[in-house]
């Protein structure tokens, strides 16, 4: 029987193929339709923000100077001139002791340097106000160019969207933005007993479920999923399935197979798609081990376990740094996190990351983890935890007791 | 001038507001269709998995019996009598002293009740294996229902729809499955001084980005944004704008207007559409205080402040919590968050939550938060953060060096 070799640590697997990964080309998008995509080039600001200067409350466009040592025992007595409408250009103009209303986001009367807020002023009548507070020059106002001047380093390369950098590109008047264009994920799912879900199970047959939760996952990650059908244990059917799933997409992810057993065909056919060809046979994980990562004509290949729950936690700590490399983002988000404390402990054996779901729960207010019992190929054990705890390497076991970091999942 | 009165922390309004809120409607969605929705009803297995006792390992399926006290000296030898293929019944069966070729995820052939791993068998010739160490009846056998059983519990109503999730209900073979409709929700955005970002700006004009920085918040939060256009500030548009999107909507998110002063007919506006009307009118926030919130004949309305930092903060304590409850969700996520030492005092004021904008920053591998300074008015000091710290209400603001929790935003 073939045996595993180069067993490497997840990490170090996956820093063997990031080596090879390259960002997809990029692609201009309406920036109204670029939220979770990442930009392909810095972006910086053709124009200051705001174009004009702005009063940050109601109030009144002044000289700063005309409202010196105002208190409200000796205000300030200023004229009324007028006032500037939202959206119109400043008509009015105030010089020495006058003032023109002012309104929050509006533009300040010409000639006025700063807005005295409503609550410190009384309306005498109509032609005149009272300021009982100074205000210093710049005061209650946003500055041409405060928020971004023109020319500004607006957002960097490699930058995932927010819907706040949506609305500051929006602002700017950039309505199209260039992205990496969005990874392609072809999944390929293998075995003789799979059928679809829609099927009535026959003896022996399971329904295809990778497919799906594997799709999910790349949806998260910010890919595209195509699903390539179910194909049987063939070594012919699978190459051309593979060739053809290749052909349309920007990485392929072949579910199971990836054993050393007879059965497991999926390293002679990924090893037989391209240069350089499978780069790491077998993970010290647990579950997950029998994993293929291979690079084939520089498209990314990783072959899964079959069973879903290893399928699903190689996927997050292969496929899904890979799906984050080729759309060019330069600092990949961490994985959501909460810090527990574990309640019950946890064995495991030093040589092998383990990977334990958890279930959370709160114990007079502390955040705990319990793990849930079941072997670990059972996909319920992962529906019945809200996350994962990893066993590091070079750790006999985790203890009760122990605050531990829980990969929400 | 008008007073904000009834001021409320932000979560007493959520509360005031929360008591008024019930989940839509329930559809049914193919289940491959449903990453993301929230179950409208509980689950139940409607058949045990796995449907057939599995073997989890590529070996023999034998009577455990007949491998007690074996041992690489003294081997049990068995005799071979056949295979039983992947997705197929299991046309062969073993009797005392026989075994069957097993694969992983196979079946077990009839009469067997546990699998020897291959690697702790020996071949002698195409008759007889040795097996070289005993194993437990059900040793590396996943037994009928040991991942669920027949009417087990599966999911809770209420429960937010992981990947796996979508792969566990298919395993059982539920293709459809029963979610809380996707709350629609409507965005008015109002003000004389907005154009469309496509627009060249004239003297006194900005672009509108609050409809596109909410509708990226609300895809995030589940829902499905439903731009209304621009309004002006006349309270008659205002309210036919706000009657026809209240129509097509179950939220209505209001943009300006909010505050006091004679431009602001936001509150006026929503006072006049429905019952009980405006619930509270001022939140003790910086930035964000002039919100509105109100219930209309059965749907929640918010009218959020202006100022797109604002709005944004608000949205994340009112407007998201407020999907997450109309699309039936029993326990909401937390906001993704991380722990960091701030390197700043952020100086605040007792009485009122204050929202700091704050850049992560690594020093000496320690997670650091650092305040992006800037008035809070400002939409790119959200863009050149990646949190947001909170200052307590009862706080006068935060020291250098105190660990903070950061709201990733």
């Amino acid at each position: 029987m073939t045996e595993f070799f180069n067993v490497l640590a997840p990490a170090d697997a996956f820093e063997v193929l990031r080596k090879h990964l390259r960002p997809l080309d990029a692609e201009a998008v309406d920036t109204t339709a670029a939220l979770g995509r990442v930009t392909a080039e810095e972006v910086r600001s053709p124009e200051p923000l705001p174009a004009f200067p702005r009063s940050t409350m109601d109030g009144y466009s002044v000289r700063a100077a005309d409202t010196f040592g105002a208190t409200e025992g000796l205000p300030a007595y200023l004229e009324m001139v007028g006032q500037v409408p939202m959206g119109r250009p400043a008509s009015v103009s105030v010089s020495t002791g006058q003032a023109a209303v002012a309104y929050t986001g509006g533009m300040l009367a010409e000639g006025a340097d700063a807005v005295v807020m409503v609550e410190q002023t009384q309306k005498i009548d109509d032609k005149t106000i009272e300021v009982m507070r100074p205000v210093a020059p710049g005061e209650n106002v946003v500055q041409v160019g405060e928020d971004v001047r023109e020319d500004d380093h607006v957002l960097s390369a490699g930058h995932l969207l927010r819907p706040q950098d949506i609305g500051g590109l929006l602002a700017l008047g950039i309505d199209r933005v260039s992205v990496g264009r969005r990874p392609r994920v072809a999944i390929v799912s293998t075995g003789d007993e799979l059928v679809p879900p829609g099927d009535t199970l026959g003896p022996g047959q399971i329904r295809d479920i990778n497919t799906f939760t594997l799709s999910g996952q790349i949806q998260e990650a910010g890919g595209t999923p195509l699903p390539s059908g179910l194909i049987r244990d063939d070594f012919k059917e699978q190459r051309s399935a593979a060739i053809e799933a290749l052909r349309g997409s920007d990485i392929l992810v072949f579910s199971a197979g990836s054993s050393v057993s007879n059965r497991d065909m999926t390293a002679d056919v990924l090893g037989s798609l391209g240069e350089p060809g499978i780069l790491v046979h077998g993970i010290s994980i647990r579950p997950g081990k029998p994993t293929i990562v291979a690079m084939l004509d520089g498209k990314p290949a990783i072959g899964l376990p079959g069973n879903p729950v290893s399928a699903m936690v190689v996927f997050d700590l292969l496929v899904r740094p890979t799906i984050f490399a080729l759309s060019g983002m330069a600092s990949p988000p961490e994985p959501p996190a909460a810090q527990a404390r574990l309640i019950q402990n946890i064995a495991s054996v030093a040589g092998r990351e383990d990977y334990v779901p958890v279930r959370l729960v709160r114990e007079k207010g502390e955040l705990c983890a319990e793990p849930v019992l079941g072997k670990s190929n059972l996909i319920f054990t992962l529906i019945r935890s809200q996350g994962i705890v990893k066993v590091p390497l070079d750790s006999g076991g985790l203890y009760a007791g122990e605050t531990v970091s829980v990969r929400l999942f």
